[in-house]
């Protein structure tokens, strides 16, 4: 392999493709970077064999080849150099040299034919999402997905498509978040379980898209195309939970309040509850208020904001990690909140509109 | 204790006091921050029995009192409101009252009776410095100071007076750091060995400083104070190593280079060098160049950088880490690297002038 091209394009490359290597370092295969010189191209992959990034730059291949670097120390030297022209040249498949104006390094190289192929995948379907749209989606979801490995498919969010529209929709067992936008597919009742982090990955990818954005899907596999950026994931295979069946309705109180007001007070009132193992908070619907509290064995605080109140007087109390997780995603001036009873699940919502929905179980405490 | 004040000069002194407070947790009483309203004014201080800071904003002082509010938590809370008024109050010492616009927290306070006294200092000398030469004192000699218990009086700084001229020396063992500027002081002969955490502190405050910077010393402690805030430190008591018998004289071959070349150079050899245990890296002198090398089981690097040389061709190693140390201390164009043998302590300073002066032990590598 033999090849010239540009630093600063090299070095966004590799920045982009090393998000998809594991973070668990427990394959010393994939903590690599495989590239490719070919047809004018260099194009590098990395993996976790969940997903997989592959980009590819323009280059002056002067001999074809590939090579397996590692890809963290490959990563911070390239970044390193000043955007100036690079050569890179691998004889022999021990070590890549990196030339850069009189200087060069030289990095070890892998077995480049033990690395997994990265097939580009068989289209079945595709969907085409707003760029503005899919980041609202994905932003409006993500959180609520599950971290822990005990239940995989709670780790995906779950894109069901109906009528011209996509419902993503995430929980972990004690939330649940839901967001809707159109889409153009040739498909209908058709729905996919994708891998948050790959969601978080194609987040950071979307602001890079000129307007719309066209995911591909084949059975078990999705794929996005960025700015010659191809971002391929494993789907979660199985069936998600029936969330609709989850979804309280039929409200004794409610109350709206501004979206800004509201978070000020609850990230105060956080700082309190934090410091408490149960991190509660409490909200308290009366006449045209919501009351605030939060305490712990160090301090407390009360606080009200004007809120629209109709039905019922009550009080409700939460974690109040999840209440700042909600107030973060919703970027409307006002926030609604749909309360049953004080031990039913409450729901988020826009004041008017279905577009998004949040819900969080309440937690019971003792009065 | 009854008051208002502005938020955020309470928010900006708490912050600014919060830094005395102990980074280790063991003593309960000093993880409070102790307020103070009387005469027109709040004052804060925190301390961790070496390094104390007090803060004095204007209050409209309605009941006089003092109280220990527990410090992070109250630094948390203060920043989390928005510059508008406060209200603190605080009604039999259990808890304070902060009032905000409509709303209210309420912190837990501790037995103020215990709190250490910091009292202000003995005045028994003074010196006095422009901000600027301060500022370049204390960042180019602090990094080179002790961070372990094992020997304290390293962990200090010397400031040594002698006829208008402060020198200020740190060292650890392995590298020494020295820099002089002009002072203005009624003493002559004298030294002190400040905490380099205190001069950190001071290095923070001192933008805020307009032109000069007084330093007071008593016999086992300092004081400055800018804008507001009072920094009382103790000196660490003890004598000094005779640092001037180490500084080796009588160079065999030197080198003059660009400062932001040989930084790049290093900062790129250090990227091999630090996944090697000993994190070496190699120069060698040799025509008109500094070769640079340095390698690790992962790969390696060579560059070089155009040089001024004089004297023989040599070749010495070094801890990267501590090249680095030097070379970000230094803000000149050149920086001269002054070589007696391979073996002996090498001395970096300005290409003229001795204003500062680094060295640096090298390391033994069998070639």
């Amino acid at each position: 392999m033999k090849l010239i091209c540009d630093g600063l394009a090299l070095s966004e490359a590799v920045l982009k493709v090393s998000k998809a290597m594991p973070i668990k370092k427990n394959n010393n295969i994939l903590e690599g970077i495989k590239l490719v010189a070919k047809d004018g191209y260099l194009t590098l992959t990395a993996t976790d064999l969940e997903l997989s990034i592959v980009k590819r730059i323009a280059a002056d291949v002067q001999i074809e080849g590939e090579v397996l670097v590692l890809g963290k120390f490959f990563t911070d030297f390239v970044k390193s150099l000043d955007g100036e022209q690079i050569r890179l040249e691998c004889v022999g498949g021990k070590s890549l040299t990196i030339k850069y104006g009189e200087n060069e390094g030289f990095i070890k190289c892998m077995e480049a034919d033990e690395y997994p192929e990265v097939d580009s995948i068989d289209e079945q379907s595709s969907l085409v999402l707003a760029r503005d749209d899919l980041k609202a989606l994905i932003s409006k979801v993500v959180f609520a997905a599950a971290t822990e490995d005990s239940r995989p498919i709670l780790k995906g969010v779950l894109f069901e498509l109906k009528s011209g529209i996509l419902t993503a929709v995430a929980l972990d067992g004690y939330r649940l978040a839901l967001c809707k936008k159109p889409v153009q597919t040739e498909v209908d009742n058709v729905s996919y379980i994708i891998p948050a982090r790959t969601l978080v990955e194609v987040l950071r990818l979307a602001d890079e898209a000129d307007e719309d954005i066209r995911m591909v899907f084949s059975r078990e596999k999705m794929m996005v195309e960025i700015n010659n950026t191809q971002l391929i994931s494993r789907l979660i295979m199985g069936d998600y939970i029936n969330y609709r069946n989850i979804i309280s309705t039929g409200f004794t109180s409610t109350a709206t309040l501004s979206r800004d007001r509201v978070a000020d007070s609850v990230n105060r009132a956080g700082i309190i509850s934090r410091t408490d193992k149960n991190n509660t908070i409490r909200f308290e619907l009366r006449e045209d208020l919501v009351l605030i509290d939060a305490k712990s064995e160090f301090g407390n605080v009360h606080e009200s904001v004007p809120a629209q109140i109709e039905g019922k007087d009550c009080t409700i109390s939460f974690n109040c990690r999840y209440i700042q997780d909600v107030l973060n995603a919703v970027d409307d001036e006002f926030i609604k909140f749909n309360i049953k009873t004080s031990s039913s699940p409450c729901i988020f919502t826009k004041p008017d509109g279905d577009e998004y929905l949040f819900l969080v179980l309440p937690m019971r405490v003792s009065s």
